[in-house]
């Protein structure tokens, strides 16, 4: 990688021409305007930030129909096509259309936000933590927040929830209209959506139909959203600007030198290796038949891309020129505190708190991952028990004592997942829990007392059959009784699983306040100084890092250069034929095959930008000048997989589906004419 | 890890109380006698030195009766025991004892050597190289090697060998007599040898009857060694001295740091997150059925061995105090070659020589581990191919101009695998060459012409499944006719194996050649340099990196501290009792079970002592002061793992199995009188 501009920027403070997942209210126009001649006015970005939604599963989506049609990734979407498909009728490999509105099925465990409002509320959650020691400074602020959203939380349509913003140098509660009625329109096979498959992932050129589209239900009928994005009617040419509006899930890009490096050696690196074994098990369990096949694909999907996501990471966080412009950023910020001998009483000691929290952290990362993370314990129906376990205990409590998890502001979402129908499919529940359980032992150790007690005389294998068989919980209504039942109900319980997730409750709680009292605690103030120092230095001319709230960035369709050869922006959907082998994953689907002398291969199919994306991103829609739809986000490039700590702007490219190759797809391979309609009539 | 001490005693030079693999030509006898009181004289050393052999496979043993009885582990006997196995009979399961001499089972690939003669060729060697380019010297030193090793080579019976000490400081010729008639006469069950599996591998206390017994045939009778150890009466003490002689495979302590950094970033990372994928599927193969799961632990052992040795190693590779001590370690030595003048011009430059050669290592090192390496060719079939294609190649050349493993000193070992009888398992063939070719794809990429090349239009399973059904190789027949057809057979041949093979083998030769004449030959050359200055330093009171060449260490019994407890030095048999659990593998094999009441389970079982070893050493005799018998290594603790860099004398320890064990359990357990009296009788 290029990092040398890279560097040189970072130490000006200043972000790179296209860098920056940028806040809404915080969009830095003047530059915009300066660098491409145009910015967007005020009415193009509410229009634009209104027709953006978040889908709870960890992806964005956009609504791109008056009629509540919700475009986003086949990816995105693949839990509910999943969970919706059968033995008889898999709509992973068949693909699915909606030819009529009362054929759109619902998706079990979808959620839809739409964002309503935004408030400032730094004053109120910083002073929270005022003159409090680490712990109870950020127990404070926990509480603080939970009676912020409390209060906000009027109707149970609305999901309010207080963010971070700039490591707590900014605190805004986001208001959401939170929608559960979300069904399936239309999906195209898998072998489209991820042609190419784990090989091709990240990968440029590309060739991937990674789109899907949902409709959002209120009270039974489509609902009208608040706005919407048009179709543009010609799509892009090179160097055309471009607008991506979705919801990057996290960057590191404020850690300290201290943090990335444990992260590096004790998180990044064990996960890696976590995901590599549970990789080559998976892609082992898929030989044992068709079916189970099909119940595995979606965690392998995770597991692989999670794997590849990381293996960049680690790539990045192994090139020197990563730390060496990491340590120069964080040097420049610590001299200029320390030049004001103000600045460096208020702030100066942030960097070595954190360092010295690292160094519990070491020990406490992966064993917080396993007990309380639920690395060690990998099962839907236990995930089940520990919610039923904690609800039990939790709910009771005022809200602003209760884990995050079961605060009013989270508990609807967690709740619509413990009581879904999705599928359980018992033989991969066994499978999972069983590779998870011998993680536990493996990293923990045999003689440690909690894996003891856990495992007794049993083998992994040997506890997982037991539970998975002996467990009523499969059963929805059964889970209905147990929350319904509250505590008295779920300390009566003989189920096996319930037993388990009581056994391991208080061990996990026990890590999980560890970490949050001796680590995050420490983190969280400190960055909260750093934060304000910088905030001193640049205000708000900087983007906070990305935490699962709605962005903008701004960039241009353009190549790039790789090992010296030339990456053109656009591919065409000729050139997915000509990737066809016939062996999966590059087997086009007969769909495809079947049309292919029809059809006009010269479409531009995928194409990259410059835009400044990250996982999360999944499923935003790139947006011309116009506010119209001219692309579909579903990856990033190789090379932007360091995103997460820096963009390189010579090389860094998110990568789209062609708004082009989608209304013509659906039109001349999928016979999907009114969808095609309803996104043409919405030009 | 407490690492000061040991930083401390390396910057001054001098190896630990009990550091080192020492020469037994170089034995630091002074310096042994004025630590213990006591240092073996020179027929104690001559009589351990012959009495030790080597395995071919890359294990120690060492003869314990007049009539060629080798002890050695378990698991370095495993190849054969697997081989030995049928579906009927699964001697790994069920154990071995042959009841006479006649029953001893042939192993069908096992090699012995025993070291007959050393002789320094130092200075032919280094001449060779000089005044020569880095590549053209590195062949002539090859070739150098080749001829003097065939000048030696006699008789088919001996095995010469130019070992290269102290990173090319020292060059010697081993003579080695050669044993291929070699038959198991003992194991026990896995359950016993290897109890408490993969999580207490590394790991002390421990309960494992790791051990085993071979005898050497010669003409059909029984061998009479040059010497044999005997068996002590009275095992050992805590505080006892004691002596391990045996073949430590690799140490890496004179690399230097930017070796160092380069093998943990670009090879250590990179192959864990292989072995841990290999490691899940392998796990999954196995509840394929009972069958498969036989075929595949014997690979499933050395994944799950090497993953957690190489995890451990990158532990301490990420231990900033073992990388602080390395760098001071360089430093002193530069400083020492930087004070004068002449051996600044003669030295100094080497250290950036052999950091220039890591900037292509760290693009070469896994391309060359896929290609030549056979990391992307996994499979004992495409081995056999690969040498039949090759040896048509290379055994009509002159001696010195073969690679080196078909010249005349090596070619032996390779025929006698090449036209062994052990069992070919089809239906792991295909699984292990299928997940190779998976990873040859990942990471290279889908694109590299050469990944194109081998794969065409066809998945990696499609490709597998294809070669290895249709492949005739599987019969040993049909490899010695190829192998006697030389090069025209094997250019006519349409076997698929074979025309795989044909087509791999320009992009192996070329990726090896470019690796050996650029970084191989500018690192050879460059480290001699260090080492003539480390000489002129310290002579030969240092010791020389570990070889897979015979070494003698010496240490005492004596236990550790670890996460501030106490470990006892001993184990017993009792405490084996008291770990089983009934779940493997925690359990215990019915032999013991059913005779427990009637064992005196105060038998000292497993042990530690001080001294340093590495892989390798696993099979080597643990012998006291009189030169007797008192154990057998078969482990490192875990402590041990950085040891390949650096040995510290706080943790790292030896585990052996105590010899009070090995013949209380012979007779006690399993019936096995007479061979409990041939190792009593050599009392």
């Amino acid at each position: 990688m290029k990092r040398s501009l890279l560097a040189l920027a970072a130490l000006t403070g200043a972000a790179h021409a296209d860098e920056g997942m940028w806040l809404y209210n915080h969009f830095p126009t003047e530059k915009v305007k300066a660098a491409y001649g145009f910015a967007p006015d005020q009415a193009w970005l509410d229009r634009v930030r209104q027709a953006s939604v978040r889908l709870e599963g960890g992806c964005s989506a956009s609504f791109v129909s008056a009629e509540g049609l919700v475009m986003t990734n086949h990816h995105c979407a693949e839990g509910c096509i999943q969970q919706l498909s059968t033995p008889k009728r898999d709509l992973m490999a068949e693909g699915f259309l909606a030819k009529t509105r009362a054929e759109e099925a619902k998706c079990p465990t979808m959620g839809v936000n739409i964002l309503t409002r935004i408030e400032d509320v730094t004053a109120r959650v910083q002073k929270a933590r005022e003159g409090k020691a680490d712990a109870e400074g950020n127990e404070a602020v926990k509480a603080e927040i939970a009676t912020i959203e409390k209060a906000c939380q009027t109707s149970p349509d609305l999901r309010c929830q207080v963010v971070k913003l700039f490591n707590g140098g900014l605190y805004d509660l986001y208001t959401y209209r939170r929608f559960e009625d979300v069904r399936l329109a239309f999906a195209p096979e898998f072998r489209a959506a991820f042609f190419g498959g784990d090989p091709d992932n990240f990968m440029f050129p590309r060739y991937d139909l990674d789109a899907a589209f949902l409709r959002v239900y209120h009270e039974g009928k489509p609902l009208t959203p608040p706005a919407h994005l048009t179709w543009s009617p010609n799509g892009t040419q090179p160097g055309d600007m471009t607008f991506v509006s979705g919801h990057p899930g996290s960057t590191s890009r404020q850690q300290t030198v201290a943090q990335i490096e444990t992260w590096r050696d004790f998180g990044l690196v064990p996960r890696l290796l976590y995901l590599a074994e549970l990789r080559g098990a998976l892609l082992e369990y898929a030989n044992r038949g068709k079916e189970q096949a099909r119940h595995s694909r979606g965690l392998l999907f995770g597991v692989e891309n999670g794997f590849k996501a990381f293996r960049g990471e680690l790539a990045a966080l192994t090139d020197p020129a990563v730390l060496t412009q990491k340590r120069a950023e964080e040097k420049a910020m610590r001299d200029y505190v320390a030049a004001d001998p103000k600045r460096q009483a208020a702030y100066g000691a942030a960097w070595e708190a954190i360092e010295g929290a690292q160094r519990l952290e070491k020990t406490l990362f992966f064993r917080h991952q396993l007990i309380e993370g639920g690395r060690g314990f990998s099962s839907d129906l236990f995930r089940h028990a520990r919610t039923l376990v904690r609800a039990a205990e939790e709910l009771p409590k005022p809200n602003e004592k209760r884990l995050r998890e079961y605060t009013e502001g989270d508990w609807p979402q967690r709740k619509q997942g413990l009581l879904s129908s999705a599928p359980i499919y018992p033989e991969f529940e066994v499978f999972t829990l069983t590779w998870s359980l011998g993680k536990l032992r493996e990293v923990l150790g045999v003689d440690d007392p909690f894996v003891k007690q856990v495992l007794g005389n049993e083998s992994p294998a040997q506890l997982a059959a037991r539970v998975i068989k002996g467990t009523r919980l499969k059963d929805p209504k059964e889970r209905q009784k147990l929350l319904d039942g509250g505590a008295a109900a779920i300390a009566a319980s003989k189920d096996p699983l319930i037993v388990l997730a009581r056994l391991v409750d208080p061990e996990a709680r026990a890590v999980r306040k560890r970490r949050e009292d001796e680590v995050e605690a420490v983190e969280n103030r400190n960055h909260e100084l750093i934060a304000k120092a910088r905030f001193e230095q640049y205000g708000t001319s900087v983007y906070p890092d990305a935490t699962f709230t709605l962005r903008l960035s701004y960039g241009a369709v353009q190549g790039y250069e790789e090992n010296g050869k030339k990456v053109e922006p656009y591919t065409t959907l000729g050139g997915a034929f000509a990737r066809h082998t016939g062996a999966d994953p590059f087997a086009l689907p007969p769909s495809w095959l079947s049309r292919q002398a029809r059809l006009d291969l010269t479409v531009p199919y995928n194409f990259v930008t410059t835009n400044d994306i990250i996982g999360g991103n999944s499923g935003s829609p790139v947006v011309n000048k116009e506010g119209q739809v001219v692309g579909l986000i579903f990856d990033g490039n190789i090379q932007s997989l360091g995103g997460d700590y820096a963009f390189d702007p010579a090389v860094n490219r998110a990568v789209a589906v062609d708004s082009r190759a989608i209304l013509y797809t659906l039109e001349n391979i999928y016979n999907a004419a009114a969808l095609a309609s309803e996104l043409r009539g919405s030009k």
